[in-house]
């Protein structure tokens, strides 16, 4: 149950630089690799010849080699040549609309014909030279919904990452949500708190006194498919908050791509886009690795979740103040869902 | 096919001492704690806010503490707080009747009004001084009826446990089969032979000699649901065997509490109690290491049975005078499984 | 769909030189071991007591001892003792014509009354000293017609193992195939080219220039129900290639017994018969192992290629002229299980 006309991540570009790369999205075997020119291509991960996964192949000016037998495939999902062969007659294999941009490879499962690369969103931190941006990528055995719950609801920061990014005082903040087209805003104030670990850190890596009183805060937006983008970060206490000169806060973006496997499984890319100290390599560093350990805190609980729900298909589950991020979230989903359903029924596509 | 009115072994106390234990009962998953007063407590693994797996969470005052977004749990499966939330129009979780005896956790998964701890079983061993206990914990990919068929049938031991507590013996000497209600008792008497390396090890342990003849019993005593106590034991030759005076012998009980976890699937509470040297914490440890070894040899020849049988439904398997303490087991098993059907076709319950 | 009324390899008699070898055939769970008088038998893995499987226990007199209960049963499937008991009640189990030959065993899953020893193939190499022989065993995850596609189109070699036997020369050459009976041979012969790694390290062991341009042939011969051999070899460029006398030349048969174990994987026996150095026990060890790790190539391909086509059961596979090899085997086995079928619907067997 997940939209498939639209621009989903699928990979980033490292992880075809040296051989072609097998991944799963939206329930397609998709193959991606850098053919012609350099340009990204995504086709199905089975070679029309006899059903080899052409990942395990290689690419050769260009065309990607199906490693069984030597066929050549393009970016287009015909097959260009193979060894003694006319090939002309060869069936295509479906072939998907590819862009890489921000750093990301994104890919539309859908209906090609409605893909349109200007509705990848657009994202500041991802080109302004003032950000930098570190990240990685979880595979977890849940439904992409559940990741979006978690993400629009950071009061199980409070409980999940206690030792890090968690403090009481989440909890006890009030939520504010606002609905907005096909945006979904959540977002909680806390004024006049003590920096968690993570956020002292922060503090300091901008020369800012760590043992101050801070206002804290988490503005969490959705938006589909599945991106959920938190602008995150404190100010020594009294200047403002959220508002506050830039010389007396410390803030970031926490960035997350849900991407569905299966309608149980998700590719989750996670990262951390900051707005200080663009050049040091090191921190960025030093953030992922924090980062990647505390996001790791969270994937017993998420598989564990979706365990619990398959066993217990009838169970209602509740729908708090603190739940209405995600409630909403799904709400311009189903509206989505019910859109492509509509498409094709009414239309060839 | 197991009867679910009845008390089973969940678990013992350290296995939640530092944390909530979460475990399929009966096809049930439950999370034991110690709630409020030190008292255990069992209620569904299951938070009402979301469905996490409270079994993740932590005990706070007496109250369970969903590790997610810290709704707080009562031993009824009522939610007794959430932060800033009013929970009296929460929907309940269902809590299960339990019990802490005998150094074991008793819980009851089927209707909790018929739940009496005084039908949990009286064990003797298990509360007094002169006696030492001491077992493990295995899980097994088998019907709980086939480890019944193990422990009412002693044969194996000449095949399975060929090097430890087995002995030809044991394959000749006839088996004598009685049930009284619901208790079958099978025994074997073999007089004058060698005590096996077990046997002899007890012998020395008792200051006996260990290399004369001896009269060796083994008394299997099944009560449902599925508790099989063993009286086994050596005396030295030609002074009334079982009966021979306590300078003249060395017994103990085996202990064996299986309880279901699925149809195909146990949880076997083993273990050994004494009634010699019960303040040698040494000897128990070295009887609990002997024992769970022995036992281990059981395992495979279970799931590799259980997957022959679910490989083969249609065969009817042979019911031998050796057999008979498990199929009169059976019998008293079927009759309870009727009971419980009956009941709920006439009742509300 | 694989023929049943045929010979299979089920196992070489080191397999079970120690202890009951427990193996699924065809479907069928069978234990292997050598009864009495030192022959190999064959039957259900499945002990008609309580159905522990046989292959857990030992052979004691000829006749195989069940590790549960201590049955004993003879090679035709019936109980011949059991401790205590009278066993000429006991129903049988089924017992599968089994031979010892060629340094295989030789199994007939199929109706017993037609299985034949005459039809188990001539094999001059494994019963001529001036041969030697050597080889392994594979468990894949894949239809045996897979493999049988694989062994029956050579230029995979090209991709799969372009480090040791392939070489683009394969691919260029024309193959040539033709059907006689039910044996299907298809071959390429590549004239005056260079000799991969391997074939040189071949050259060496026969006291041949390694550096000189050879003439390479390579004839793939299957017959039913998956036995694939193959003639391989050079010969120094211009002296006829194939036919080249012995002193030009180096050659050797590939062996490959492709045994079903369910519809979706298999037992794959492979090996080397070489005609020259017969008593050179550390060159058969050398090859061993190279043609081991260079057939290892094969299993990440063909168990993804099986997960592929079970992914998309509906998509029809070319089948061009290199493909004319596993094509006509497929042929000649969809004759052979239609007659099968005919024989179940027009006879008792």
């Amino acid at each position: 149950m997940f939209p498939k006309n639209c621009w989903y991540v699928a990979c980033t570009p490292d992880e075809f630089a040296d051989k072609p790369l097998g991944r799963q999205i939206c329930g397609e075997r998709i193959v991606f690799y850098r053919g012609a020119a350099g340009k990204v291509a995504a086709v199905e991960d089975f070679c029309p010849h006899r059903g080899a996964p052409l990942s395990l192949g290689y690419v050769e000016d260009g065309l990607l080699v199906c490693g069984y037998h030597g066929l050549k495939m393009d970016c287009d999902g015909k097959t260009a040549a193979m060894p003694g062969q006319r090939v002309q007659g060869f069936p295509c294999i479906r072939s998907y609309p590819v862009v890489e941009r921000h750093g990301f490879v994104w890919v539309w499962t859908g209906v090609a014909e409605l893909a349109d690369p200007a509705d990848i969103p657009e994202l500041e931190w991802a080109n302004n030279p003032e950000w930098a941006y570190g990240g990685g990528l979880y595979h977890i055995n849940c439904d992409y919904r559940l990741m979006i719950d978690n993400l629009m609801d950071l009061t199980h920061e409070t409980y999940v990452h206690s030792s890090s990014i968690g403090q009481k005082e989440i909890d006890e903040a009030p939520v504010h949500t606002t609905t907005e087209g096909d945006t979904v805003v959540t977002s909680r104030f806390m004024d006049n708190v003590t920096a968690p670990p993570f956020w002292q850190a922060a503090l300091r890596a901008n020369h800012l006194a760590d043992d101050v009183p801070v206002d804290r805060w988490q503005i969490c937006r959705f938006s589909p498919p599945s991106h959920v983008m938190i602008e995150v970060g404190v100010a020594h206490a009294g200047n403002g908050g959220y508002e506050a000169s830039p010389n007396l806060k410390a803030g970031s973006i926490v960035v997350d791509f849900i991407t569905p496997e299966t309608e149980t499984s998700i590719w989750y890319f996670w990262g951390m886009a900051r707005h200080f100290k663009p050049d040091d390599a090191a921190l960025t560093d030093q953030i992922r690795e924090g980062q990647g350990q505390i996001f790791s805190e969270d994937l017993e609980m998420l598989e564990r979740q979706q365990r619990n729900l398959l066993a217990y298909p009838e169970r209602k589950l509740l729908k708090l103040n603190i739940d209405t991020g995600g409630v909403q979230s799904r709400r311009i989903l189903d509206r989505i869902l019910k859109k492509e359903r509509q498409l094709i029924e009414t239309t060839n596509l």
